[in-house]
């Protein structure tokens, strides 16, 4: 199955179409564009483009507002709850983050819980936002349940990834962004194409029983929370997944748990839903309300460059901070172009032609 | 080998003796005593009394002042960095905790970072204090370091815990209290005391080859990032010990990564420390900063509730929610009395002598 090169340029221009089309304004459609392909650039395939046609059919089955009126409705000087009014993440999450920055700016941290909102693409998108104003940036969102608590065979938690990015001086910024499971679901659905299984410590069948199975997921099985099992600390990856899921929804009022509003549109809602929507987390740090700026970041490249330089156990594999390799596809991908897997380019073609958006595949 | 079991006021008598003995004032003596021994109510036996005679032993390689000079260096309404003056962590954590409540208090949130402070004891005690202000408490710091980054044999982090403290209405609270390692040091001490060995994915020799041997650490081996190996996801275990080590020393001017100051009074401090001390960073969030506190108490009931009920793999071994294992030494061992090892028996009896403190073992 071969793959296909497009510049970033072309999968612009049709994305902003077709949010366009679904009634997006000029601003929000541009916004969303560039979250989404975010993910595309920075080599997280399984977030950016390949889920445009999912944005498309929850927008078909009346589950996002296109035109959505995103507001405060809760806040004090540092803090903000913010409804995104049943609005696409993509355009719901870098607003809220917005509002994290600007409280920053004014007392030094800001810290936003989101309700009502939907998929919110890569949560380091809205963390690195913080970046360019000296200011550490904090990401998190919950999502549709797929993933065992420690002790458990039922989906009770999503992946809820976190991202925190931190910047430096002459060094570029320390940008971690992951799930809290072992594996995210993009990684099994490399390893379904290939038609390879899984390491043992992924995924468990609906029996509880750890697997290989890498379309496991199809059959009622779990992710694994970070950790894998009991003895290599999956209690730590299942506390980490509670953490952002109390903090994106139980403190917003959106929904969290199990009742999490599911990605695919095909999925029925959950019964008994405690609350709006999908829910995210935002911080803001002032660096400068902890110590001078300058300080700050020519510590954070002694810092970076110390790590870079730790003892490799194989001298060809040197140790890497986070986010480099997040940054290398990034600059990789914008000089070479972005490739998309067959079975991607089918879906954009379809929707393209059901959107009546002329593009040349 | 034998457990002696001692009542709670016997150790806190003992404790407390031992503090005021080597200069600390009535209240530091009480707060460091309560600090301390809340490890060994909580079951985290590695991190209460059996510690108390390294404490001593840095008192006296002057390392720990006694009678610190602890305050504010620098402020926003929501942010303080506090300068611990080389105090017990035992007392510089409460206070710096203190400060982060009382500005969540006055703006929504607050957020402390720490230099030149020491060994603070379990980082539960201090999360747990924003508990009776309906608030969240967070709570994390460096340590030495044992660990090796991801494709590194080279120790460069601590074990690095985090602890996340969550109010909730009729059920006890939510409180994740973590190393951000697979296997904290305390474990492996068990298994050494057992003549067992560990299993994969816990620790590696100096080479960099994953071993089982308990004893490895004095061998020049190192623990493994939550996550174990590449495959597992450790580098995302070694991203949360890098956002610990950075919010705690890089943000206040401790000594970080590599240096950070050891534990063992034994140990020579690292060369060219680039900062002053053991690092800790605290937060706090006023839940009513988000929406009333009795809507998050209901839905933290919810969210405790239906999560206790997740379909168990086993019907004997049901679901745990953060904090419950803790919950039950606590009530367990106030009643019944704290076990000690007769290691650390032997190690008292020397300290009591030392420094002329009669008790009756």
């Amino acid at each position: 199955m071969a793959n296909t090169i497009y510049r970033y340029d072309q999968l612009k221009e049709l994305t902003y179409e077709v949010f366009s089309k679904i009634g997006c304004n000029h601003t929000d459609a541009t916004l969303a564009t560039k979250v989404l392909l975010s993910a595309d650039l920075r080599g997280i395939d399984s977030h950016g483009i390949a889920r445009l046609i999912g944005y498309v059919r929850l927008w078909e089955a009346d589950r996002v507002n296109a035109s959505p009126d995103i507001k405060i409705v809760h806040e004090t000087p540092s803090t903000a709850v913010v409804d995104g009014d049943r609005g696409l993440g993509l355009v719901v999450a870098p607003f809220a983050m917005q509002v994290a920055i600007d409280k920053a700016k004014n007392c030094g941290t800001g810290w936003v819980s989101v309700k009502n909102s939907n998929h919110y693409g890569i949560a380091g998108y809205h963390a690195m936002m913080a970046l360019e104003n000296d200011m550490i940036g904090m990401s998190m969102t919950n999502a549709s349940a797929l993933v065992a608590p420690t002790f458990s065979k039922e989906r009770m938690l999503g992946t809820n990834p976190i991202c925190v990015a931190i910047p430096a001086g002459e060094e570029p910024a320390f940008v971690a962004d992951f799930a809290t499971t072992t594996a995210a679901n993009g990684k099994l659905e490399i390893l379904q194409r290939k038609e390879e299984d899984t390491p043992l410590g992924w995924v468990q069948d609906k029996e509880g029983t750890d697997v290989t199975d890498a379309n496991i997921l199809k059959k009622g099985g779990v992710l694994l929370p970070l950790g894998s099992d009991r003895e290599h600390s999956s209690h730590k990856g299942y506390a980490l997944g509670s953490i952002v899921d109390i903090f994106s929804a139980v403190l917003s009022g959106a929904s969290y748990g199990p009742w999490a509003p599911p990605f695919p549109a095909y999925v029925p809602m959950p019964q008994n839903m405690p609350g709006e929507g999908l829910g995210h987390f935002f911080g803001a740090m002032r660096v400068d309300a902890f110590r001078p700026a300058d300080d700050f970041k020519k510590h954070m490249d002694n810092w970076i460059r110390r790590f870079r330089s730790a003892a490799p156990i194989h001298p060809d594999q040197p140790v890497i901070i986070p986010g480099d390799p997040e940054r290398d596809f990034e600059n990789e991908r914008l000089k070479n172009g972005i490739p998309l897997h067959e079975s991607v380019v089918t879906d954009l073609k379809s929707l393209a032609e059901k959107l009546n958006i002329s593009f040349s595949f």
